[in-house]
């Protein structure tokens, strides 16, 4: 139930991104005015078979549509963008983002076929913008694993909000400025209602390093491996990351060539749209690599996670069309596997390391993300009266709730959310009031939604054991069976060497069907139940296995 | 092909243990006598759709069974010995391990009706065994996560191999003696053939810590939660991790309830057999634990990896009959997730949050294998003539290589094995000759082997997209359609919510039908291949998904 809301109070709702990571969407409401924060997507679990993206319920919104004045977007990367093409299909609003994020986004759009009917907006780091009549949303310098991020500061009748998005203090970035605390500082100082702020790193001690020091890394692996290939493997997103490969190859005297879908899409719109400087004459086109010494060139590819369909991994498998792994080659993995990821990553190592490829992992790679001096420095900044932490599991955002209270906000002034809980807040209070619709959305294949827990359920059952088929046609006046029963399976046993089992399996519905005509069972329903609970006992009893049993009956 | 093999020479065989982790086995030849040493089992991979547990391909002993003089057991853990009962059911073969080692077997052989059949020896470390006429093997004291390990050095005429089975050095145990490298210096000065040593944590630079290092985290972790009960989750096979806690509890004046049907048994036999020093009156039963107060109990329990079905994961999803979390508990993780688990054990620790617990996983758990320094120590006093990296992925065995390389093994004399491969050796050669039937063989319910690739392939298909049956009967003499079609689906999509996408599909399989009639198709497998074209591109087309597509044909 959602309570009415008193006029003069912000709502706050996050719709993902808390309890969770990724799909992050908060939903900021005042009167009659709404703005989205992000519209992200993340990815399946692995009880999601067959799942290829998770996106927020959006019911609320949709019964909202009319006061949406707009989403605000923090930086480009799927978690807070992927779930775009999904929203604007069903409610047709303006974006606003900074230059790479929007052109990030357009690649999306173009997808999906809806550049033409999307108005974009881009706006610069320190723009701000106003939306309806009760906010207007200042966009922050800030720095993050992919250039052109940026904090909010959120301005409402009820007060400001600071929404951090995904952030790390880098004060030597790669690209860009030092994220600005004097504006944190300034705001801090004329009064911040509610900070709302980045937990993913909460759990580590100290500062995160900066993006730089990988570069430093990646130099000297380039200057030790003087006479050989070398190939570098990351997120496509990383802009940063791929700069400073690019730039590490240009110091030492190689080109570049680029691999795999996403990453030259990536690499395409950032040095088109100027966020990346790639010197003249270093990329190489994958076909032309052929014409190079091992000691000219440079692959920066896609597969840092091991997932099976990028370019490593298909090289690892020796299963990619242009490249193939041999010994000698260095492969620097320029990104620590995401939790879940660390044995398919692993995986990947050995089959390199079996085909004699060097593989680098040390010191290749930093976090996005903010570590627990960095909090205590923003919370310290933007002192607000009351904090939301967001962006992370429930462990994540509970120990920075203790962080706060270590830094001296009280404890009632943090209320740790959960996705659909609403949030009403001013100065003098602040509480969760209700909740509304929330969730995961599944996308797979076309289908958004249409896969819900029975779907899972079954495919989860049909791939522990398979699938066993009693089919049989009936007479429909005798009920006498006319043809079959049959007995069909599919990931059960291999049949070839079990045909006994199936003989007996077509005993036993046999005698099962019998024992309905003896006892004048006529009623499909229960002829069915009858069959399929013979047919299961007797597997399980032999096997101790218990495949999905499905009787068909068909009647002439 | 196997090749003869020469009367002088030593064959050894790995079946388990080599470019994988887990289900170490491995065979040692001389003329006509063999000798096995572990029998472990691995757990399945992701990719293994519902299997249950992982066993060494057996066929070379098949054929050699006749030769075989016993199986010799370094260690009680599942990855050493878990395989036995699947091997014994085959061939009955003496089995020779320490106390511990040999009670914990005696478990498994119980469970599968085996102990009456199997012969059984306790050794002691220190003893030295004969098997058949070529080999003699000495139990040398070690070090591991478990009491009673050896180190085997194994006496042949073509010379001495030195097998570390799991091993760390702890120079102040638990229980029993430091790792006896006097014996190794001993032998090291007589002069060894082979050295095949542990790789598991040969990427970890420096040393492991002692098992007592946890022992006093815990007790700092007890005093600190004085009004509090406390959970201990850790691995049961991990017998001097329990003495510890049981220790700190005893030191602390809490009683300790032991929770979980793996952790009861190993608890059990270990307290039988001397190995656990349990206090008079600590311990209690589960049921008891109500007549105390939080501040008097000690929980022990299974689910240090997040398996769904061990104690800690049904509390934290309040899924246990028994306990139940409550806000302010104490739960100590005393292990590291096994790579892969990761995702599985932040998610218990994440639901335990939710319960207000308060989870503890720093410094409370040390590995039991050992880091380079204890492998170059272990190197410098065998200082055998062949190393042979054993226990780990390709990646360990490439690094532990490297390390015997730069310990100035020469490389020619270290042969990185795969399992399968027949290493001849004697003091004058050392080569790979040739290979063995090896590999995995998927145990899933009572079915050993008979789940292959074909059947794990389909129910990966099964899992993706689900399933769709259209069954039809038709006419033996005419071909006509008297029933059906009908389409059934599974794991497809949620059917009450898609009938239109169901009656498209039945209708596709009619006209497909009706296209065999007009042009006189009449086998029926080929109307079948043409039903299932047609239908799985109408799907595709739709939606994108390719679910298994089944055609059922019955005749009357």
């Amino acid at each position: 139930m959602v309570p009415k809301k008193p006029k003069s109070k912000l709502r706050i709702i996050p719709l993902g991104g808390l309890g969770e990571i990724g799909k992050n969407m908060t939903v900021f409401e005042y009167e009659n005015d709404l703005i989205i924060v992000d519209c992200g997507l993340a990815f399946p679990t692995d009880e999601m078979l067959g799942i290829d993206l998770v996106i927020p319920d959006i019911t609320y919104l949709l019964k909202n549509a009319e006061k949406i004045k707009g989403v605000v977007l923090t930086h480009g990367h799927e978690d807070h963008i992927g779930g775009l093409p999904y929203f604007l299909q069903e409610i047709n609003v303006p974006i606003y983002g900074t230059r790479l994020t929007i052109g990030l986004v357009e690649n999306k759009l173009r997808e999906h076929n809806l550049l033409k009917t999307t108005t974009r907006h881009n706006v610069s780091q320190g723009d701000t913008i106003k939306l309806g009549n009760s906010f207007k949303v200042e966009f922050i310098t800030s720095n993050h694993s992919i250039a052109d991020a940026v904090i909010l500061s959120i301005w409402t009748p009820a007060g400001t909000v600071v929404h951090t998005g995904d952030f790390k203090i880098d004060y030597t970035p790669v690209k860009g400025e030092v994220l600005n605390l004097h504006r944190l500082a300034e705001l801090g100082k004329k009064g911040v209602l509610a900070l709302m702020a980045d937990s993913t790193n909460v759990e580590r001690a100290g500062y995160t390093q900066s993006e730089r020091t990988v570069g430093q890394t990646l130099e000297d692996v380039f200057n030790k491996s003087k006479d050989k290939r070398i190939m570098v493997a990351t997120f496509a997103s990383n802009v940063d990351r791929v700069q400073q490969i690019i730039t590490a190859a240009h110091n030492t005297k190689r080109k570049v060539a680029v691999i795999g879908r996403s990453m030259v899409n990536v690499v395409k719109t950032a040095s088109e749209l100027g966020y990346l400087d790639i010197p003249k004459n270093t990329l190489i086109d994958i076909n032309d690599i052929r014409r190079y010494n091992d000691d000219q060139v440079v692959l920066i590819m896609t597969g840092s996670q091991g997932e099976p369909m990028a370019a490593l991994s298909r090289m690892a498998k020796s299963e990619h069309k242009q490249i193939e792994i041999k010994p000698g080659d260095v492969v620097i993995l320029s990104a620590t596997p995401i939790p879940g990821n660390e044995k398919t990553v692993s995986n990947v190592i050995n089959e390199l390391a079996r085909k004699g490829a060097i593989v680098v992992k040390e010191d290749t790679h930093v976090s996005g993300h903010a570590a627990q001096e960095e909090l205590k420095l923003i919370h310290a900044l933007v002192r607000a009266k009351y904090f939301v932490p967001v962006h992370g599991e429930y462990r994540h955002l509970q120990k920075h709730a203790e962080l706060a209270v270590a830094m001296g906000t009280p404890k009632a002034n943090i209320p740790v959310m959960a996705i659909g809980d609403v949030l009403e807040i001013n100065k003098n209070s602040c509480k969760i009031v209700g909740t509304v619709p929330s969730g995961q959305v599944l996308v797979d294949g076309l289908g958004v939604g249409d896969v819900g827990n029975i779907v899972l359920r079954d495919r989860k059952h049909l791939s522990q054991d398979g699938l066993l088929i009693a089919v049989m046609t009936l007479e429909r006046e005798s009920g006498c069976v006319v043809a079959g029963p049959d007995i069909i399976s599919r990931g059960f046993v291999y049949v070839r060497e079990a045909e006994n089992l199936m003989d007996e399996a077509k005993n036993v519905v046999k005698k099962a069907l019998e024992r309905c005509e003896t006892q004048g069972i006529i009623e499909w329903t229960q002829i069915k139940t009858i069959v399929k609970d013979d047919l299961r006992d007797f597997v399980w009893h032999k096997t101790k296995r218990s495949p999905m049993v499905l009787p068909i009956i068909m009647e002439v």
